[in-house]
């Protein structure tokens, strides 16, 4: 995460929590599902997913009043087998879809050892890293992937967009360390980011995407003559490809030429997919033997001795998780446009805005 | 793959499926695991996998007659759920225990709709697409991670090798396209490259490996000097890490500081880990109608226009599958150092060689 040229104003979780569950109300969604989405907006905010949580806010209100998003869904198992099932969104906040996929996958886990879980007719649901967290809870890893909202990637070698920069998220828990949280775009920086570096003014670092003639393009203001760039070339593209195939095409759901463009259409419903995998420890190990194993895999890692120009070595999701911490005690930083954006979000709802 | 500056001489596959059956039997292999395990180092071969295959035999030999794998193994379940189980190799042949996992992974996929089979004391499997590959037998999907038989890889920013090239595969089949399928390192490139170019009296590209320093190592010979690089930077650490503690820890299996270097000892058990996922597609779906689906994505991104410097755009397993039909007919090639090493080899068994 790359921080702004001046300090952001910062919020109390509790604050922009609130926030964000009035505006979804005002905008139709039922109190209930309002608070489960507040909540897990916010949980991304406090753990640095700045792209993700409530800077997405004033696109999903866009896109209910729009009538692109089923605020009154009935989400139901389209599919199921002891140890997979399909859940149909009906088109509701994939936060909400995301919630329910991970309470089928922690149920079936329990009984078969571990269990798949796909979305049909979901939407973007933020940061990947909040799902696989899910099974934290009841001592399962986590593994989610989800097919992203817009096409930004070609083909390894092509200029067509047909991929998206398809995440890639898994979650494993520790004893005494916080959890290995890993959180990947296949691209080598997801289009969030993209969007943030606009917002910011800022210019890109060369390597993350590319115009059509293969030449760097460092403007985010100018993305859209370019393409992101897969991680490790045509490896990343293979990863989004296949992600794409089991989130997306597996499920039902949209993936290559079928994915609709959150960003440019607000109402043609996204049919999003995506899957969570909950691997149930105890059926493998015993539960506390395993988590002691991880933190030894952790210590270890973190006392490598470092190469020139880095002063130590972090863990997946190690930063995030300090993130965490120092963001529930200080509070979450919004930067000035954003800001401006919400205020104007809570005028145009008739909420009280941030203070 | 890169090819050789002089061409090698070509072997039709029933010739070193025979040769890699009889060496293997006469270092002590009973005949039908010396058949299973030289079906699928030819396989690797027919694909195009050179570091992979016949390329591995001397070394296998080598721990074989040092002691260091179990010719005479009772490979079985040490776990077992409905949706999982951990398969026991009794430091096994890889090749056997993942083919034992991947019978286990399907029937149990049959009844749950997806099945998730880790191992233990196993060994050296070779390349990972063939293993990903072994469930479209059934119409199922497959996913492989295998943790790599030595750590070339230190944490991101780190210089101790904790982690290893640990790839992922994963095989998804398609109606009249041949199937997609991934096989890629963690890393940049798989020391079995590094070997290769080594052998061959070639220098590396830059980006394969740095030194302690940080800088660019391209001369394979000095490969102890250095370490493979992840794909994505963090990304790909974080890959190895994870798929480490997926196909390691969670199953009883080596993993950071206990795996075993293979090529520097012969004789200690590697307790090798790899865990295979079965997704049995008509749980999900109606199979010829996602077959077709997937033929769709394929035909869509052959098609995508290019940028300038490509001919056209492949598929994961394209060019593999294209190399298999190729080599079914025109031979698999041996360099001539690889040659004359199995040709020793065979005068050592006292085997007639490859003629």
């Amino acid at each position: 995460m790359s921080s702004t040229p001046t300090s952001p104003r910062l919020f109390p979780a509790e604050t922009t929590r609130g926030f964000i569950a009035r505006a979804l109300a005002a905008a139709g969604v039922p109190e209930g599902d309002a608070q489960v989405v507040a909540e897990l907006m916010t949980e991304i905010d406090l753990r640095g997913g700045d792209g993700h949580g409530i800077f997405r806010l004033v696109q999903y209100i866009k896109r209910i009043k729009a009538g692109g998003i089923n605020v009154k869904p009935d989400i139901k198992l389209a599919k199921e087998s002891p140890g997979m099932a399909i859940v149909d969104g009906d088109n509701a906040m994939g936060h909400l879809v995301m919630r329910r996929a991970a309470d089928v996958a922690m149920e079936k886990a329990a009984k078969c050892g571990v269990a798949w879980v796909g979305t049909r007719n979901s939407n973007h649901a933020g940061a990947a890293a909040i799902h696989a967290m899910m099974p934290l809870e009841r001592d399962m890893i986590g593994l989610y992937v989800a097919v992203g909202n817009a096409n930004h990637l070609p083909p390894w070698g092509g200029t067509e967009m047909l991929l998206s920069t398809n995440p890639l998220a898994v979650a494993v828990p520790a004893l005494d360390e916080p959890p290995v949280v890993l959180d990947m775009a296949s691209t080598v920086a997801a289009y969030g980011k993209v969007k943030m570096a606009a917002q910011r003014g800022e210019q890109m670092p060369v390597g993350w995407m590319i115009d059509r003639e293969g030449k760097p393009l460092t403007d985010p203001n100018r993305a859209d003559d370019g393409f992101l760039l897969p991680i490790g070339g045509y490896k990343g593209y293979g990863l989004s490809l296949i992600f794409g195939l089991l989130a997306g095409t597996l499920n039902g759901a949209a993936f290559g030429k079928d994915v609709v463009d959150f960003n440019a259409d607000d109402t043609t419903p996204t049919n999003t997919g995506q899957f969570l995998v909950a691997i149930d420890i105890k059926a493998f190990a015993d539960v506390e033997g395993f988590k002691r194993q991880v933190d030894g895999v952790i210590r270890a890692i973190r006392a490598s001795p470092t190469l020139p120009g880095f002063d130590r070595v972090f863990l997946p999701g190690e930063q995030s998780h300090a993130k965490f911490q120092r963001r529930n005690v200080d509070g979450i930083p919004i930067p000035d446009v954003l800001l401006g954006n919400l205020e104007k979000l809570a005028g145009e709802l008739g909420i009280s805005g941030l203070g």
